[in-house]
C-alpha cells in the first residue's frame, strides 16, 4: 500500500490523496459502500463498478458466520466468490460485537460472542480475526477493538482502550508474521469513547506502533452530533499527516463534507444504501421520500441533473409505485441513485480540494449540511 | 396486428409464426414473462429487453388497484411509466377475480369484486375492463371472463360459459367503438371448465364472432395434468389455424414443449419467475434447488453451457449464500437465469419447428418432460 497526499487545501484540514492498493489505485477522500455479506445489497459487482467505486467494505463478523470459512477457503477468498475484482476493506467485527451480538464478554484474550443468528459461541481473538480476514483476502484489514456506548464511565473507556491497544499490538505481530507477504495492509483503530484524554492516549500509543493507516472508531454510535465532530477534529490533530485517516461508520452527505474538512480520507457507512431501501433518496437540495403522496403523479426524475440509470429512466411516480407495492426493483433503483449521488459528491469534494476552494464548496453545499 | 404462420411441422400441430404488433414483431411460439405490477419482478425493463423478450404480460386488475387509473392516465399509459417500449398484453382480471378477490359476485352486467388489498368494492363490466386496458395502452387486450374451479357441475360450467360469451360480445362492440383505432387488438377467451362439450360450444360461438386471436382460459387451475392436456389438444382442433392461440397461465418447461406440440402459439405464466425467487432454477437436466447443501462448495455455475449473466459470473455456492442470507441479489440473479433459460428454450423450439424436427426435439428434451 502507498498513500500519497496530492494536495492539502488552505481552508482547514482537507486533503486529496491517492491510496494505491493491490487491486488498483483509490482516489481519496473516498466513500466505501458496504457489502455486509459480500456485496452491496441489491446490486451486482458490475453495477458497483460502473458507479465508479474502487473500494468496498465487507464485514468480517457476517462473512465468518455466513457463508463461513469453509466456503471462503474453498474459493480462495471473497473476490472469487462475489466476483468483485477491485479492493475490499474488511472491518474486524468489533462494531458488530458492540451492536449485534446477543451476549458479549470482553476477556483478556479477546471477545467471546454469541452469534445473532443461532446463538452459537465464538471467541474473537486478535489472531483469529486476522486469520479470518486473511481467508477473506481483503486488501485492508482491521484489528479487533472494543467499541463503547456514549456515556460509559471514564474507567470503562480506559478499560476498552487498554484492550484495544493490547490487541492492536498482538494484531501487528500476527499480521507481520502471517500476512505480511500478502500485499494486504493492516490499519489500527483508535478508540477512547468521548473522553478527549483517552482518545489522545489511544492515538499516541497506536501512532507510536507505526501502523500504515488509522481509523477513528467508536463514533456515530448514538452520541450528540457536536460531540462526534469535536472528537473527529481533535483526533485528526494528532493523527500523522502522511497516513490515511478513516472515519468508521459515517456516511451522511453532511458528515462526509464535514469529515473531509477535518482531514478525513476514508469513510464507510450503510446509511446511503439502508435509507435507499427505505425509499429515501438524496438530492443536492436534501432528501426526498419517494413514498410521499406528493410524488404520485410526478413525471420528474429524483433529480433533474442526475445522470444515474434511475434518474435517466424513471419518474418519481413510478418509483413511488414500486415502493408502495413492495416491488424489489424499487430498492435497487433507489440504491443505485444514492450510491451514484455519493460518488459524484466525493468526486466534487476532491475537485474542490484540488482547486483549493473547499471553503466555498462547503458553502455551496449548504442545503446538505445540518 | 398481423399473424403469419411461417411453418407448420409434420410431427403434430406445432407451428412457427410471426405476430406483428404495434411495437414490433414477435416470433412465435412465444413465452410472455409476467410483470404483474408493470414489470417483471426484480428486473429493469432493459434487462427484460436484453433477455430478448418482445412481449410481456401485465395484469389489469393489479394495475387498476395500484398505481391506479389516475397515475396511468397522467402518464398516457403504462409504457411511459414502466419505460418498457416493446409490446404488452394485458389480461382482463378474470383470473385474479377467480384467485385473489375476497368476495366475488358474478352479476349479469359483470363481476362485483372486493380488492385483495383494502376490501374496496369494484364492478368489472366488459366495458370497464376494456376502458382500463385502453388507459394502460396495451397492444393486446383480453375481455372479462369467468374462470371456474375444477369439478364444478356442468350447470355451473355452462353458466360461466354463458357469461363469458355474452361479455365477449359486449367487449367486441365496446372495443370496436372505442379502441378500434388505437392499433391494439382484442382476443377472446374460451372457457368451459373440463367439460368437452362446453369447451366446444365456447370455441365455436367465439370463432363465429371472429376475434383476432383466441385464448384457452381456465386451465392450470389445480386440475390433473392429463386433463389439462386433453382440454388443450381438444381446443386447438377447433380453433382457427390462421389465428394466434394463447394458452393462459402455463409456463413450466414441460408444458411449453407439450403446448407447442398441441398447436399453441403464446404462453404466459409467473412460474419461471416465482420459482426463481424461491431459489429454484432451470437446467436442461431438470430443476436445481440453490438452497441445497450440495451447492455449498460448488464452484459450478447453474448450468455450464448457459450464457446468461448469472451463469457467466457466479457459482452455485455464491447463489446459495445469497439465498441463505436473504440477499435480494439472489432473487434477481435466479430470475435472470430462468427467463434466459425459457427464452433459449422457446428459440430452440421455434428452430426445431422451422427445420421440421419437432418430434425428435421433444425426445431430446426428455429430462424436462413429465
Amino acid at each position: 500500500m502507498r498513500f500519497e497526499v496530492i494536495k492539502k487545501g488552505s481552508h482547514r484540514k482537507e486533503r486529496a490523496a491517492i491510496l494505491t492498493l493491490p487491486r488498483g489505485p483509490v482516489e481519496t477522500p473516498v466513500f466505501m459502500p458496504v457489502g455486509t455479506l459480500g456485496m452491496v445489497k441489491t446490486l451486482t459487482p458490475h453495477e458497483v463498478k460502473d458507479l465508479g467505486y474502487h473500494l468496498i467494505l465487507s464485514n468480517t463478523y457476517h462473512l465468518y458466520l455466513r457463508p463461513g470459512l469453509d466456503v471462503l477457503k474453498a474459493f480462495g477468498g471473497l473476490h472469487n466468490l462475489n466476483r468483485w475484482d477491485r479492493n475490499i476493506l474488511t472491518d474486524s467485527g468489533g462494531y458488530q460485537v458492540f451492536s449485534l451480538s446477543k451476549l458479549t464478554k470482553i476477556l483478556k484474550e479477546g471477545v467471546l460472542l454469541r452469534s445473532h443468528i443461532d446463538g452459537s459461541k465464538h471467541l474473537f481473538t486478535p489472531q483469529k480475526v486476522l486469520e479470518i480476514q486473511g481467508i477473506i483476502g481483503s486488501e485492508i484489514m482491521m484489528p479487533i477493538d472494543v467499541c463503547t456506548a456514549p456515556k460509559v464511565t471514564v474507567e470503562e473507556a480506559i478499560s476498552a482502550h487498554d484492550h484495544t491497544l493490547q490487541w492492536a499490538g498482538e494484531s501487528k505481530v500476527y499480521f507481520e508474521e502471517h500476512l505480511g507477504q500478502t500485499g494486504s495492509t493492516l490499519f489500527a483503530i483508535t478508540q477512547g469513547n468521548f473522553y478527549f484524554d483517552v482518545r489522545k492516549m489511544s492515538i499516541e500509543s497506536l501512532v507510536e506502533m507505526n501502523f500504515k493507516g488509522y481509523a477513528i472508531g467508536g463514533v456515530s454510535v448514538g452520541e450528540e452530533k457536536t460531540l462526534t465532530r469535536e472528537i473527529i477534529d481533535f483526533s485528526t490533530d494528532y493523527l500523522p499527516e502522511e497516513k490515511p485517516r478513516y472515519l468508521m461508520g459515517v456516511g451522511k452527505p453532511s458528515d462526509l463534507i464535514r469529515g473531509v474538512e477535518m482531514g478525513i480520507d476514508m469513510f464507510d457507512s450503510v446509511y446511503p444504501t439502508r435509507v435507499a431501501r427505505n425509499a429515501t433518496v438524496f438530492t443536492r437540495n436534501g432528501s426526498l421520500i419517494l413514498r410521499n403522496q406528493s410524488n404520485q403523479l410526478s413525471s420528474m426524475p429524483i433529480e433533474e441533473a442526475c445522470s444515474c440509470y434511475t434518474c435517466k429512466t424513471f419518474s418519481r411516480a413510478y418509483l413511488r409505485h414500486l415502493f408502495k407495492t413492495g416491488e424489489l426493483l424499487g430498492l435497487k433503483l433507489a440504491t443505485l441513485h444514492n450510491l451514484h449521488f455519493i460518488k459524484v459528491l466525493m468526486d466534487d469534494i476532491r475537485k474542490a480540494i484540488l482547486e483549493d476552494r473547499y471553503g466555498s464548496f462547503v458553502k455551496e453545499m449548504a442545503p446538505l449540511l445540518d
